[in-house]
């Protein structure tokens, strides 16, 4: 196997081991970085870099605080003064390169400092700069102004790591479970949903030459990997992706973007939907257990630095048992609510943003399956149950975004699956999709989860655009 | 921790416990696919949903293997004549649900068998079902026919597993070094390289209205998210990006697609072009090495059930250090070449594919690191040497298709780099990239490689069309 260097630390060696081996092999050069240096073991020389979190300059000794976004954590440089000519290069921002000695600190609140010997400014930073401050608290919107930049502020640089983190225990919980991840398309002439939402996609060559690059007009953005996730599962029993998504949706609120990344999951020999609802809790469970355990650091460091979160207690979701009604049994509860609804609920109407959350409060805020929905309102995809009324489907809603899965049994029955296409006048689109049902077809079912929205829900993000480095809505694309 | 069911495995079960315990749960059910079948320790009685594979009825016996492309492995069902009514349904392809008992197999080539009680035929087939024979190997082109049904077929199940598995090894080497995924955009009004070759986005909204969605025009889809990527960078030392990338690129052959996937990675504080190079050296050789020791099984189910495949020695690529040459080097060992090229090789000019081949046939085969090329054969944004004429950068050739990794020293010197986009004319449109270099500049570094080109290189796949599942290239988006 062959040896790595920093910043590519070895399998076969140990934190501490390789630092001693990066020095002796590099002692001229910057080998660590500060989240490294204030986690390693290791005591002596070293070269660290990082950007300066804050500094004070005293008469005797100047106090630098470097942090490398890799974590929460900073390092502590302490610099005798004859060491720094001019103190005004060195301000919040500014990147530098120190060589010193790496030793157990005196200070409370944290185990090392690094006693500097030479320090190199790489970066400067200007009074342009917009985070000036590390201690004003600054807007959500304020810093979304800044999307190159972002990631320099600490509460967003922990959100991008527990968004980081997560995606790793989505797929290590399918990995777990057998799954194996299928890149469904992006550009497709299909359109999942049929809602008209779809971004259509030309190329720049063809507006010179008037030739489609793929000789057919209709290409769009997906909406959706399933149809195509479903033609997978017809060889592979469990298969799911985690992709981006696109929608020309106008909502202009908290909860939608035209660009957005779904964890879809489609399961084959299934059951019946309480397998799915079993999958999708289990699922859901698992990233929030593992990641309010392990991770508590950054969940702290993203809503203590910013406004823009509003923690819900999410133990409640992770101790209790999801609850399941059907969709007749929430359209009578919100009849029987005494609450004044904007929308009056009823029976064959979609439930809204203020009957979900009615239907949240009265579950103790622990997440809700609503199953079963009136066959009119949902896809031609799903089955048809015996009542010929309903379909073998669900949405789930939790605190903070409200609509965080939808899912179904599929339909699976070619006769069935042939006149709810014609029905839809999708029978021609979708020959290839019915066809899969014409060899070895079997029960499945498969669930979708918006992932922005499930990192709303885990940290209480409450704008979407907060969960993801470069937000796509009605009127912006920027950068 | 709530208790899951079948098809998913509860994290603190093994899988023969699992297997009991989901046998007391739902004796009635289909609770095993033939993978977990064929893998577990577990005997006793047990229900398994699968596809058929093979089927053979002799007067006393019927002899039915099945499937469920979560594995290479088979599962053999031994059923008594008398329990099948009519064996026309039960064919290749067909899909089954046995009842029965698991026993140790008296056959070799298996350590289990189904001993069925009762066969439910879950889903038919029929004669115009493309992959009738479970014998006969049909060419990659007939079976990139049907996409739809492709994952049917054992060696592009096989190849899907194996891609899955890659995308989780690359992850798990990211982590591993503390790097951060960032999402990148698809949408965006940025076009990294330049090139023209980029898809416009419309939404079919505004074809109506004549209003754009976005607010602006000029919105593409991604061709590299090396620019976004390195914004994410300036505040967190080591990221990485992978996700899809288009490129509207008239080229029909084995190693070009309109939509592919991209890991794309960036290093701040970096000591120079070498550091990155043992960076994608060590990604490179991490990968291989995993797959080929721990996924033989798939590789050859690929490689045997298919005449796509072309395996070359992939351990030398391992064992070996990659060559590293300047790109001036390479013109001078093909100007002394006695090949007779179709291109004359000349200083100032691209490397062809056929120059590609040469340098590797002279290096036995071993991945070649080409480095420094001249400034105006490359984009804006790489560090410039202290020549003025060469920039920082590197190409890595490999055997099958060729270039496989592009990556460079950005040019992190504002006034040099502000220089640069001034004679690429993309100073407005940048002027975000640029600032990045205003607070904080630090040496950084980074590379792309194309996913799709690695899993050739891996196993040999000679048609880069038959990496994934949904291929898109000119004049296809077919599905």
């Amino acid at each position: 196997m062959q040896k790595s260097i920093f910043p590519f630390k070895p399998k076969y060696l140990n934190r501490t081991s390789c630092l001693v081996s990066l020095i002796k092999r590099f002692s001229d050069d910057t080998r660590l970085t500060a989240s490294r240096a204030s986690a390693t073991t290791y005591r002596g020389p070293c070269v660290v870099g990082g950007w300066i979190k804050a500094a004070r300059h005293q008469r005797k000794f100047s106090f630098i605080n470097i942090i490398d976004g890799l974590s929460k954590r900073d390092l502590q440089i302490v610099a005798p003064a004859s060491l720094i000519s001019d103190v005004s290069g060195l301000r919040v921002g500014a990147s530098i390169k120190v060589e010193g000695m790496l030793v157990d600190s005196p200070a409370k609140g944290q185990c090392v400092e690094l006693q500097a010997d030479k320090i190199d400014l790489l970066g400067q930073n200007d009074d342009t700069y917009p985070f000036v401050s590390n201690t004003h608290a600054y807007s959500p919107d304020y810093i979304r102004q800044y999307l190159h930049l972002r990631s320099k502020k600490p509460e967003f640089s922990a959100m991008l790591r527990l968004r980081s983190k997560c995606r790793q225990l989505i797929h290590k919980y399918f990995a777990e479970n057998d799954f194996v991840q299928i890149d469904t398309p992006i550009l497709t002439t299909n359109d999942c949903e049929g809602a008209g939402e779809t971004f259509s996609v030309g190329s720049l060559m063809q507006n010179r030459t008037k030739q489609s690059f793929f000789g057919e007009t209709g290409v769009n953005l997906t909406v959706s990997g399933q149809l195509h996730l479903e033609a997978s599962n017809s060889g592979i029993a469990k298969v799911y992706t985690f992709g981006p998504a696109f929608r020309a949706d106008n909502a202009v609120d908290t909860t939608h973007l035209a660009e957005f990344y779904m964890i879809e999951g489609e399961i084959a020999f299934i059951n019946g939907l309480e397998d799915l609802l079993e999958c999708v809790e289990d699922l859901t469970k698992y990233v929030a257990k593992s990641i309010t355990e392990n991770e508590q650091e950054d969940i702290e460091a993203l809503s203590s630095g910013s406004t823009g979160c509003e923690q819900h207690d999410i133990t409640r979701c992770i101790n209790n048992k999801f609850h399941r009604i059907t969709y007749t049994e929430a359209i009578k509860l919100l009849e029987s609510a005494s609450e004044d609804f904007s929308f009056k609920p009823k029976y064959g109407e979609d439930i809204r943003r203020e009957h979900e959350k009615y239907i949240l409060k009265v579950h103790d805020s622990v997440p809700v399956f609503i199953t079963d929905w009136p066959k009119k309102l949902k896809p031609f995809y799903m089955y048809v149950n015996e009542d010929g009324e309903t379909v073998s489907c669900m949405d789930l809603i939790v605190p903070g975004p409200g609509e965080l899965v939808g899912g179904s049994v599929r339909e699976n029955r070619h006769g069935v699956l042939k006149k709810s296409l014609e029905d839809a006048d999708m029978l021609e689109s979708c020959q290839w999709y019915l066809d899969i049902r014409q060899y070895g077809s079997v029960p499945h079912a498969g669930f979708g989860m918006g992932f922005e929205r499930f990192l709303q829900f885990l940290f209480g993000i409450k704008q979407i655009r907060d969960t993801l480095p470069f937000p796509r809505y009605a009127n912006n694309c920027r950068l």
